[in-house]
């Protein structure tokens, strides 16, 4: 059968709905025609389903139109699986915006208007609003046209790890660090504030971070107070300081504790639940910052979620807004 | 006993010879004294082994001398692992420049001359020239104390993956990737150029660094030739894209295989021996591309370094100058 490219949909003739629509789900009816996104003709050309579109084979097609080459591939795969796509056109799905395909549940069509995953494509060298995430699959096209397929959702971030009232202590600041020389033991034991300088005996380092926080809140008293503190670690770390010092407060006020990510490349690992250092459990969150603008590459997040899932941990972005911050959950999907 | 500060060294009086440097290699002799870094006295100090740097304690030292807390940690560290340290001074080790501490192999003293690793101290937020490394041992301080060793290497590499002389083969550039419709066998099963467009069909679509070299060899002829493929890498990649292109050059012209280290975040992860895609063997390195003078943080460094371990393959950087490519590995080390 021929189609014919018109408005930017490929048209097929008299028993096209029959054959493309009602049988396998390509297109949308127009009459007993069907109207096909550019990209369904293309599958269509590369099954041998459709002859020619204004008579060009799957090789001119593509060449005429190498933009669709990407996604494509992608609405190639997710056939492949079993599923039938929908392109997130106007009127052929809802909330299309955002996204380049639905995937509709196996078994299920475009006639039935349920939804398995909402997908959009990028290449691997695409920056990608991070914001912009979160309800989306992303389908990340790589140099080698391999596909990679990641799932991304908003979680509750909470813990029960509380030490209500951690006791008063005096610290020092040296360098990017504070130190307490003769800390109360629920300080580290119970709400696992800074690391010991050594094994056997009991002065404690404090991260800025930390000591900033404890400083604010009255518990940490060094010369300067937390303002000293505060612009020791923006001397040290610039803005970031900042932002990732809303993040450790907001985590803390969750009631989930957060120690350094440096051994895994990201800002902090957290605890959901600490009762005493000595029966601490596995972390379960990797949380990297960031601003809430921040754009990221597919290779950058892939990175994160590779390494995350080969710790057993959960990849988590935390976008640091003037007032707020939002998290950001991604990991690997097989659909 | 007491020390007294003069010069940037600590010294101590009669007897000092024999307490410090003769029975647990501190410092050096002068006369029956002895004269410390800092380091090393504020390590005495903190062990109760000195009584008083200029009256002050280790609290006051350190407070007045804030900006060897780092090195003292690392200090204090390789001490508790049983290893004499001497401070990297002009006159004290060979090679001084470029690094911190010298680390003795154990049992053997600053007398003997002998050297296990060399050693240089860096926050975790410290940029560090990549090109600076490989003879050095990186002791990262992170924000919260804690310490982590890499190793650097200039590793040799090579492979015995050659596919003598590629069939000629042409191809159409579509959006990144070129595709060969119809491409000889070899290309792929022994050459491990592309990825078939389908387990099914013999189409195979290479990766425009791919199609660069192979253009650029002759093999492949696509409307433009190398040219349009390079001014494609570079319209999605900019200079990148030539980067990236010489280590591609550079590692099929020592019988490595390239391909693509997208799911690992790098840009390449490598196969020494390849001869056919059916007998594939565990890809053994992971390659990031970086400019020559290109400065990286010891937190993405760890990250990359954690990352290839936990996939048992090596970090490897492609450090790319105007006309060669050097090779630098970083590795996890316990000393």
């Amino acid at each position: 059968m021929q189609g014919h490219l018109a408005d930017g949909l490929v048209e097929v003739g008299p028993n096209g709905r029959e054959r493309y629509y009602d049988s396998s789900g390509y297109g949308r009816p127009r009459g007993d025609g069907v109207v096909l996104d550019p990209i369904e003709a293309a599958h269509l050309l590369y099954r041998g389903d459709l002859d020619a579109v204004d008579g060009a084979g799957l090789q001119e097609f593509l060449a005429d139109n190498d933009g669709i080459v990407a996604r494509f591939l992608v609405y190639k795969d997710l056939r492949q699986r079993g599923f039938y796509v929908s392109p997130a056109r106007e009127g052929w799905v809802a909330e299309p915006t955002g996204v380049d395909f639905v995937v509709h549940p196996r078994g299920d069509g475009p006639w039935d208007g349920t939804v398995e995953y909402r997908v959009r494509v990028v290449g691997e060298r695409t920056a990608v609003s991070v914001a912009s995430l979160g309800d989306a699959v992303l389908a990340v096209v790589d140099e080698e046209s391999e596909l990679t397929y990641l799932e991304t959702d908003r979680p509750a971030i909470g813990g029960d790890s509380l030490l209500e009232t951690p006791p008063d202590v005096e610290g020092t600041l040296l360098g990017d660090r504070a130190i307490c020389w003769s800390p109360p033991a629920d300080l580290y034991e119970r709400g696992f504030y800074g690391q010991p300088l050594d094994g056997d005996d009991d002065a404690l380092q404090l991260s800025l971070l930390e000591a900033a926080y404890l400083a604010d809140r009255g518990v940490l008293s060094v010369e300067g107070g937390a303002d000293a503190i505060e612009s020791r670690g923006r001397s040290v770390e610039g803005d970031r300081f900042g932002r990732r010092l809303t993040v450790y407060r907001t985590l803390r006020a969750c009631g989930v504790v957060p120690k350094t990510g440096f051994k895994f490349g990201a800002d902090f690992r957290t605890y959901e639940t600490v009762e005493h250092v000595d029966e601490l459990g596995h972390s379960e969150l990797l949380v990297r910052v960031l601003d809430a603008d921040a754009e990221r590459s597919p290779r950058d997040i892939a990175l994160d979620v590779r390494l995350a899932h080969g710790v057993r941990k959960r990849m988590v972005f935390a976008l640091v807004g003037t007032d707020s911050v939002r998290w950001l959950s991604v990991g690997r999907l097989t659909p």
